[in-house]
C-alpha cells in the first residue's frame, strides 16, 4: 500500500468525525440553468459551508484526529486563502493555537477572517521561499503540526465527505464535476464516489491558465506551470504528489475552461441561482456548460466549492446605483 | 365580514393550491450574524424562490383559483418588478396569456425575464396614469382578469404561505420581520402566523424614504408619500387599502430603516451568507439589527423577500479585478 492510498473507510471515518461541526450543505437546482444545459444539473453548495468553503471539511478532520499531546502544540499552515480560515476555525473548535503564515499582500478581508476565527497570523514577503521559511521557523519555535492545504491524506479524507453527502442527497447521480487546484477535493470526491458507485464519472474542472493537472495527466508526471494565472485564484496551486496519484487512478477527465467562461458561469450562478460563488467556485459550471452536449443526457452534479471574495472587486464593469439620499414628503 | 378579512383557512387553501408549483425555500442561519445580532436569527430565503421572489406565491394562487372561463381570457397586471415575472410564470403554468403593462424605462433584464416566462409585454410611458390607461385598454380588448400585485385577498393568501412554511420549519419562532411595500406579504404573514400562534410578534420593515405604512399606522388612515425614494425599489408602493386594514389589526410594529442601513444589511447577506438579495430583500435584516437590543432575547425570523437585481449596478464602489488574459507556460 503506497502512501497515497486514500480509502472509503478513511472518508467515512472523517465524516463521522466532522459531521457535527460542519453544515450538510444543500443541493440546489435551477430550471433556468437546466434549460441552458439541456439536462439536469445538481449543485452541491459548499459556498454555504462554514467559513465559506469546503476547506473546513479537511482541516477539521486533520485537526480533530491529532492525539492530544500533538494537538496541544497547535497547528500551522501557510495560506492566504480558504484553508487558512478553515484551519483557524478547526483549531478554535479544539481550543488549540493555529499559526497561519500569510503573505503581507493578502487582502485585509482575508486576514480579518482568520483573526476573527482566532488564528495567529505571521506576515511574510509574498514569495514561496519566504512563506516556507516563515513556516519552518514557526514550527521549530512552537512544535506545531503542519497541516498541508491538500497533499495530506487526512485533509483529502475530509474533503471526500462532500461526495458522501452529495450521493446521499442525490443517489442516482451519474457524474460529478469538481474544480481542481492542488487536487485535494477532487481526489477525496473521486475515491468516495467511485467506491460507492464504480460507474459514476468524475471530472475535474481546471482553469486554462493554471492547467497543470491536465498537462500532468497527459505527461504521466507532474508538470507545474511557471506562471499560473486565472481569475480563479483558489486554483493556482500545482497538483500535489499524493493527489496526482489518486487523480490519475480515479478521475475520468480534466476539462480546461478559460477565464471568460469562468466569469460567465459565476455571473450566471449569482444572477439566476442567487448564490454568491467566488470565481474558483464557478469553474465546475463552466466545465459542465462546455461539455453540455455530452453531459446533458446524464444526471450531473456540480460542486460549488466556495464563496469568499472581495465585493469591492468584481470581474465585470459595475456602476454605482444612481440613487440619492431620500427626501420624501408624505401628505 | 368586511372585504379585507383574510383568514387562515384561505392561506392554508392557497398553500394546498400552490405548493407543488413553488419551492419550499430553505431557512438559513449564520453564526457570524448571530454574534453581531447578539441572538439567534432565522432567515427564510424567498430570494431562492421560483422567479427570485415570494411574489410567485400570491400570483400562482390568484391564477390557479380562476374558473376556467375567466382563466381562458388571461390575466393582466401593470408592474415593472417581481410581480410581473411571477404572474407570467403563473399564467404559463396554466397555459393562459399574461398581459404585462411595463413602463418603457423598465430595465431590459426585467423585460427579458417576463418574456422568457411567456408574458406579453405592452410598453407605456413611465407614469401612473399611462400605466392604468394601458391596462384598462388591454382589459377591454382581451377580457383578461386584473391581478393586483398586493391589494387582492387571493394574492395576500398566497403570500401568507411563506409563514406557514416558516413556522413548520422553525416551530418556536417568537417574532417574524418582513419588508413592507404595498403590504401584501406582511398582511398574509401576519394573519397566518398570528392565527397559528397569537403570541408571535410580527414586525414590518420599511425604508425610511418610503415610510407610508408607518405614517399611516400613526395617522389611523392611509397617508401616501409624495415622492418615495429608496434603494429598496420594490418597496416604494403605497400600502393597499385591504392590506392596511390587516396591518392595523395584526402587525405589532413598523420599523423604519434608512438606505445606508439597508445597503449595509444587503452587503452583509452577500458577504457572510453568500446569498444574493436585492436591496428590498435585505430590509428585514436592517430592521433586526436596528432593534437588536430588544429582539436578541427572542428567536427572530427574517424574511429575505427577493434576489432580483441588476449586477451591473451596485450600491457600492467596485473596481474591476486587475486580472489579465493568462499566458502561462508549463515546463
Amino acid at each position: 500500500m503506497e502512501d497515497s492510498d486514500l480509502t472509503l473507510a478513511m472518508i467515512v471515518d472523517a465524516h463521522r468525525r466532522v459531521r457535527d461541526h460542519i453544515h450538510q450543505t444543500p443541493v440546489m437546482t435551477s430550471s433556468v440553468l437546466d434549460r441552458e444545459f439541456g439536462g439536469r444539473l445538481y449543485f452541491k453548495c459548499e459556498n454555504l459551508q462554514k467559513t465559506g468553503s469546503f476547506k473546513v471539511r479537511g482541516a477539521t478532520n486533520a485537526v480533530l484526529r491529532l492525539d492530544s499531546g500533538k494537538a496541544a502544540r497547535g497547528v500551522l499552515t501557510h495560506s492566504s486563502g480558504n484553508h487558512a480560515a478553515a484551519l483557524a476555525r478547526a483549531a478554535a473548535l479544539r481550543g488549540i493555537p493555529a499559526h497561519i503564515v500569510m503573505p503581507r499582500t493578502a487582502p485585509v478581508s482575508k486576514q480579518a477572517a482568520v483573526q476573527r476565527l482566532g488564528g495567529r497570523i505571521t506576515l511574510c514577503e509574498p514569495t514561496q521561499m519566504a512563506r516556507e521559511m516563515a513556516a519552518a521557523l514557526l514550527q521549530e519555535a512552537t512544535g506545531a503540526t503542519m497541516i498541508h492545504p491538500y497533499d495530506d491524506l487526512h485533509v483529502m479524507a475530509g474533503q471526500g465527505t462532500t461526495a458522501l453527502e452529495f450521493l446521499e442527497q442525490v443517489p442516482d447521480l451519474e457524474a460529478i464535476i469538481c474544480p481542481v487546484g492542488g487536487g485535494g477535493h477532487l481526489s477525496g470526491i473521486a475515491v468516495a464516489a467511485k467506491s460507492l458507485n464504480p460507474a459514476i464519472r468524475i471530472l475535474g474542472a481546471e482553469p486554462a491558465g493554471a492547467a497543470d493537472t491536465a498537462r500532468s495527466i497527459a505527461a504521466g508526471r507532474i508538470v507545474a506551470c511557471d506562471n499560473p494565472r486565472s481569475i480563479a485564484d483558489g486554483l493556482l496551486a500545482t497538483v500535489g504528489r499524493q493527489c496526482f496519484s489518486l487523480v490519475q487512478r480515479h478521475v475520468d477527465e480534466i476539462i480546461e475552461v478559460d477565464d471568460a467562461a469562468i466569469v460567465d458561469a459565476m455571473r450566471k450562478i449569482w444572477q439566476i441561482m442567487k448564490l454568491l460563488v467566488e470565481p474558483s467556485g464557478a469553474v465546475g459550471l463552466a466545465a459542465a456548460l462546455k461539455l453540455a452536449a455530452r453531459l446533458a443526457p446524464i444526471r450531473t452534479g456540480v460542486v460549488l466549492s466556495g464563496g469568499n471574495m472581495d465585493l469591492d472587486r468584481l470581474p465585470w464593469q459595475v456602476s454605482m446605483n444612481p440613487w440619492r439620499s431620500p427626501d420624501p414628503k408624505c401628505r
